[in-house]
């Protein structure tokens, strides 16, 4: 075989009189005239290499027998191209290769796809043959950005002190949160492994071990019912630090955010990022993964409006609900019907109604409009800087419905409205999210984020008299209206902890069922402590521009959890099952 | 709390004057006539720490509390220690901290062993509370040394074109090899996932998918029954390139290999790496791994002793057995029952007997001499190399048990001769391994390596007439006397892998059905290609120079696959169970 001396996108007018060799795939062949033209592919581009009997016969007699697919190693004299000829949508379109020897490596047969970018075929053909799909240069550069993506992270990691260190993958089952992946043992017959939702554990008890710093991307698993942004298996870049405020951690990771932007999207990212609370985020954009590329704030109006004759307004305000506004500047101008059309949308969130005004012609117009005084009028368009030609839409209902409803009636209009830059980039910082939350069902609070979240020190005095108000020192990062990450600063004080656990309604025997071994650790010296965790598919999904998971995955799985090419899961044999101890227990499909 | 300016292990003459604050856990605490010092230690190592009520009497309050491993925040000035009390084996032994200011951050309670290096603790007890065990400076150095090594590696793959690429752990059951751990599938009930032994699949895949230089440092799980040198989940550097022959990939690994041990060991590593046959590692060393820092080499004696007197040895000639010598140079001198001792190890390794002959006073003397003529003693003299002082040792049995007990045997005279040089890494690569073994059992060939190895070109007529013969495009890397990363060329022509499924038995469709949509991605135009996996925590084990692979893990299992910290594997509830489609089978315990 030939060895290779350059890659095919690599070759340049600099390169014009080198003898090459090239090896890689046939993209396109061509016959003009006795002349073979090949585009030959391989992992950094094209190149366009001619077989003509006047440079070898044995070479074209070769290139005669390539079809598409082909794996070729050929070598012959770069040159330049007439300039008629010269491609200018490629970059090694000056010049092409003149071939004189030429070797099939490996026949193909016809893939069921093209393979070049944006074809429009069945996801799940890509998917049964990833091994084609990934041929195409769109998925070859989302792969390498990934893989070059994790380097910046490494990279960055390790010039600030963080000690890369692997934690188990077969571990033990989580008492609470999502579904965990089981794993029979055979050594101990009855006894499961659990695949871990995350390091969150081994990170903490590595603090406890004085490791400092610490991170890992790691792969985390969660047998939860999927979506079109969750995987059964998905990565992490996880992160752990001793003696860090959240203050000097969130800095850290800026810098770091910052550096992995400008490497691979070319994005100049401006620090310090915007910091919100969790309250304002919920307040102004009826989210707390606000998109903050364009304004379009969520106005509460329920003061102004409690006692108005818009009766729903007016009860809703009186049982501690909420009235809030959008103002659509420039969209009095929809019809009827397009407003109308938002009430189906609206009622995806909950909207039991959607009221509307128009500023048009000098006059607020809308079935509301009536039963407002003149007074409160003056007022909703003060607060709602409400001008000749914008749309004010209204939701009337509980806080979290409100939200819900204008939250995602914003990102639509924003969206429909063109407000949003997609090729801006911004990040922000949503802080201060409540440490508690009240499970009405259960009638107890439950930790938002998990038992160990570092209450702030000055809300620490509400465990006592008002738990709802306690806010965490928890953060999340969003970007776009995504979240890429988010961690906590953790409880490290025996003293806080049991609070902590008093709140949830554990007891002390409850604790230590749930988290023996951990709460075990704490009492040998356990440093202050906080971390993040970076959601590595969603991130690199973002920075190439991608909206499905699945593109940034090399052997994605599907929405109902199989890989399509390897058609994993499968059955087993009797004897397998047998060394595990365990039968299988099948349900009679139901009746319908 | 103070925000830390150094770290403990940092400090030197250069920060004197210096005003600091440091983070870390109380080590020792002495208290010399109201004076209190602390040996305050963090990631980086251990600095002298003085409270003196004279510097502060609030400060020295706070260090009449603390306790071993107390976590704490100190502040103050770096001072040069009188000359008398300079302590030489700290690298900060020059200097002390004087402290102004003082906090606790944690108490914690007495710890079950000592912080320490070289404990004598069993080491059930350093699992269940590994948090405490990696706190000891040797275990943080090794797992820090281990993160380097990744990133050595990493950063080298990077350089060179590799794309790390991860694959799936939620995959296919394989059809062959160990045993597989088992998943099982909540949304296919009956079905299940495997977790791989390796990603081979996946990056064989991803040469036909056109990534050309794959790598992966990548959790790999074997249900298998545990020795020392086992883990159920381990580590590997799992690397795969197109384009490239034997020779230039084992010369580019050879590079990262000198640099990984440069840099983590401070080695010099010579290169080329020796080169030595499969067939020449058995004959010389009875090893496919051999120990290259030591010679004291296997020499064959069939053909001088097949018409000795020695029934024995004559008959094992005679039925295409070995008879094989070790000449165990000043060994003379040893008792008879220094001699005799090596009979019950020589056993373990299958020995029926072992032979011996002492070169003495100028005779031979031994049990078997009388049997021999003097042209018999003339030739293995010279054969030998035998002399005055000499111990020859004899095993006469199947080619198999022959190498065994001489190979073990070599390796431990060589130790106990003190042959070993412990400071040397000897690198080799073993070659040429067979591609094909006979299965006496089933009656067949199998594969060696696994199904796709390519055979060498000059061996592949040998299909036809004796595929016993065949050499394949296979190779280890042996790092003195274990092998620490192994791989092959694989087969990408059609024809050749339809020879090779032929030798194995396999019928087309079963072939098909073992290795359906590998052999279909095979057809749509796959590179040359081949690959090496490292085995990245025996590795780690070897530079660290420790015995156990244990030492190398931040949180291992035991040799019965459990892990002593989070008491994994566990039971699981019912719903569990049922929401899995699996029932426990267990079995009544045996009789004894």
């Amino acid at each position: 075989m030939l060895s290779r001396t350059h890659q095919c996108g690599q070759l340049t007018k600099a390169n014009v009189g080198d003898e090459v060799v090239l090896n890689g795939w046939v993209s396109v062949r061509r016959d003009l005239g006795g002349v073979v033209f090949i585009d030959l592919r391989d992992r950094s581009g094209i190149v366009q290499i001619v077989f003509n009997p006047e440079f070898s016969t044995d070479a074209h007699a070769v290139a005669d027998k390539a079809r598409t697919e082909y794996v070729m190693a050929v070598s012959g004299k770069v040159v330049e191209r007439d300039p008629e000829t010269v491609n200018a949508n490629l970059k090694t379109g000056e010049i092409e290769v003149r071939i004189t020897a030429a070797e099939i490596l490996n026949a193909a047969k016809t893939p069921p796809f093209f393979i070049e970018d944006g074809i429009e075929v069945d996801e799940s053909v890509r998917l049964k043959y990833r091994y084609l799909d990934l041929r195409r240069p769109e998925m070859q550069r989302t792969l390498i950005l990934r893989s070059k993506a994790a380097k910046l992270f490494r990279d960055f990691l390790d010039d600030n002190g963080f000690v890369e260190i692997e934690t188990p993958i077969l571990t033990k089952s989580t008492p609470e949160g999502a579904r965990d992946y089981l794993v029979p043992s055979r050594v101990h017959p009855g006894e499961f492994f659990a695949l871990p939702q995350s390091p969150q554990i081994f990170k903490q008890l590595l603090m406890v071990a004085g490791m400092e710093r610490y991170y890992q991307i790691a792969r985390c698993f969660r047998d939860e019912d999927l979506r079109a942004d969750r995987q059964p298996e998905f990565t992490q870049v996880d992160i752990e630090t001793s003696f860090l405020s959240q203050d000097e951690l969130l800095d850290m990771m800026e810098q770091l955010v910052v550096r992995l932007m400008k490497e691979t999207a070319g994005a100049e990212i401006e620090r310090p990022f915007q910091r919100i609370t969790y309250a304002d985020a919920m307040g102004k954009y009826g989210s707390d993964k606000p998109d903050l590329r364009f304004g379009l704030e969520l106005v509460d109006v329920t003061d102004l409006v409690e006692t108005s004759g818009v009766k729903v307004f007016a009860d809703v305000a009186k049982k501690g609900g909420q009235v809030k506004a959008l103002n659509a500047k420039g969209c009095a101008t929809w019809s009827r019907k397009e407003i109308d059309d938002l009430l189906p949308f609206a009622a995806r969130y909950g909207a039991k109604g959607l009221a509307w005004i128009q500023v048009k012609d000098g006059e607020w117009k809308g079935p509301i409009v009536k039963f407002f005084s003149e007074q409160e009028i003056a007022s909703l368009k003060e607060r709602l800087g409400a001008e000749e030609g914008d749309l004010l839409l209204f939701s009337a209902d509980s806080k979290k419905v409100v939200a819900d409803v204008l939250g995602n009636l914003r990102l639509k209009i924003g969206r429909d409205l063109g407000l949003i830059d997609d090729s801006k980039f911004k990040f922000a910082w949503v802080v201060d999210f409540p440490l508690l939350g009240y499970d009405e069902e259960a009638k107890r609070w439950v930790a938002e984020h998990h038992p160990f979240t570092r209450p702030k020190e000055e809300d620490v005095h509400y465990f006592d008299t008002d738990p709802g108000q306690i806010r965490a020192q928890a953060y999340d990062l969003v970007l776009n209206g995504y979240e890429v990450g988010g961690g906590s600063m953790r409880i490290y004080k025996r003293e806080v902890q049991e609070k902590m656990f008093a709140a949830l309604g554990f007891s002390k025997e409850e604790a230590n069922d749930k988290f023996g071994f951990l709460l075990e650790a704490f009492d040998y010296g356990t440093p202050p402590h906080g971390g993040i965790a970076f959601g590595f598919d969603r991130l690199v999904m973002l920075i190439t521009g991608r909206t499905n998971l699945r593109e940034t995955i090399a052997f994605p799985k599907t929405a109902s959890a199989t890989d399509l090419l390897t058609d994993a899961p499968g059955e087993v044999s009797d004897k397998q099952l047998e060394d595990l101890s365990i039968r299988l227990a099948l349900k009679a499909p139901a009746a319908k």
